[in-house]
């Protein structure tokens, strides 16, 4: 292996807390020589706030992390080529890399609103509703952006991720997917593009901007049908680890073949006891 | 024909709009001594603010009034027989049916919050979860709810109706559905029961509660998904009005057999006419 690719939320961390050996694994990694790229489908940190997360023990820099709100806002300026305005259901992370692409971004006042004004209408110079985590969503807003998707003409419905959860402590929080499920019901469609894993063009992008070697990759994550599939629809190695969403109970359940990691260990703290076995016994 | 099944939303009235003739059409029925029912997937009012809606132009008495907070109440005091405390997704006429059916019912002040405490925890004395259409949705209160799912034991989830979007106005906004979905996900299964239309349990129970001849019942609604599937699963005649959510290119498109109406008019004013069609002509 040359490089590996690895989730945050559920391999490195559960919401604050660092899951233990899990820094000591990257610098193992690191210190290998071996190339870590940090790929989250959590949009609602850019880079920069990633990078201070990591930054509790992890060495890294803000070009070695790669989460879908930096990737979503490179689709709609890179791929879409689209400018102006687009309406956001996220946080702040996916504002500022959607601000830092040169967008103007419209939403982020509208969870806080309770009243719903007569006759209702929306800004039709709106270019696309981009939606993900959103944990200041109201019903103003998805009713704006759902709005926005049926009656402007050529509007895009954007997905940051699908992951229907996220793991914090010891629970289980809806994420991304959740938000996206309720607004495809509201539009009556699915979105126009998926931007996190599992999708293929978002490893591509990935691929090409650190020209790595597909067979010589390993994908470490936490869940089964973005960070796995991901990986073995792209043809990486991948390491499925326990720390995070999902239980051992769902390996031993029917899978559907693209899900099933070729590696599972209980956490990314696996990898120091690899190195460790390495190492010249004294005994 | 002996009865008439009436939805209510896109066939009386789209948000506080009357639909023209809608009213005239309904003392057409009742002048003509057929049964009258107003059968609403709507969660959000309860028998007496729909009456006092139907007040303006229709006569009408709580007991002609079926909607799906009330066949929720009915459904978990008497066919699942719960008792104590249930955690609301929705609106008041929700909770005020299940309080008149014994519940305590909680949440509703959850709309409004919008911290996430750290520790995460639920009361775990809650029985069920009832979604339905919530216009006070917060990020709180659908994790709250999702998370009784999850970790209480045998707490069920049950949703008052599957309707993805309701008419206003010239809009469509955001339904029940469209909540159900996002718990759906978060939760990682369908609801237990899905208490309106099309439910055929809900058909049932009206049938009894009325002591209808299905054969000689006419459903009239303006969705295909679940008041013309309801009637067509249940044996009753169909009359779909385009007056609401369905447009007519949709009745031109490839149906699943159950949700084709024996007969479509673009709204419930027809039954005008056909009455006018009746009196002897004077020219």
């Amino acid at each position: 292996m040359d490089c590996f690719l690895l989730d945050c939320d559920g391999v490195l961390w559960r919401g604050d807390e660092a899951i233990p050996g899990a820094s000591e694994a990257v610098r193992t990694l690191q210190n290998l020589k071996k190339k870590v790229v940090f790929v989250t489908n959590n949009s609602t940190k850019n880079r920069q706030s990633i990078l201070k997360k990591l930054a509790n023990g992890i060495k890294a820099v803000k070009e070695d992390i790669i989460s879908s709100s930096f990737a979503t806002a490179y689709h709609l300026e890179k791929i879409v080529k689209l400018s102006g305005k687009v309406y956001v259901v996220g946080e702040s992370g996916l504002v500022e890399d959607l601000e830092n692409a040169g967008f103007e971004c419209l939403g982020m006042k509208d969870g806080l609103k309770h009243e719903f004004p007569k006759p209702f209408s929306v800004d039709t110079d709106i270019k696309a509703v981009v939606v993900g985590l959103d944990r200041n969503i109201s019903y103003y807003k998805l009713a704006y952006a759902s709005t926005c998707v049926r009656t402007i003409p050529n509007c895009l419905f954007i997905a940051t991720n699908l992951d229907p959860t996220y793991p914090v402590d010891d629970a289980f929080l809806p994420g991304g997917g959740s938000v996206v499920k309720f607004m495809e019901t509201a539009v009556g469609r699915p979105p126009d593009a998926v931007i996190g894993k599992p999708s293929q063009d978002f490893l591509k992008r990935i691929v090409e901007l650190y020209s790595l070697q597909t067979a010589k990759t390993c994908m470490i994550g936490d869940r089964l049908s973005t960070d796995i599939e991901f990986g073995r629809l792209g043809g990486l190695q991948t390491l499925l680890v326990l720390s995070g969403v999902t239980a051992k109970s769902e390996l031993e359940s029917t899978l559907p073949s693209e899900q099933i990691p070729q590696y599972y260990a209980s956490s990314i703290a696996i990898i120091n006891e690899l190195e460790n076995h390495k190492k010249p016994r004294t005994s």
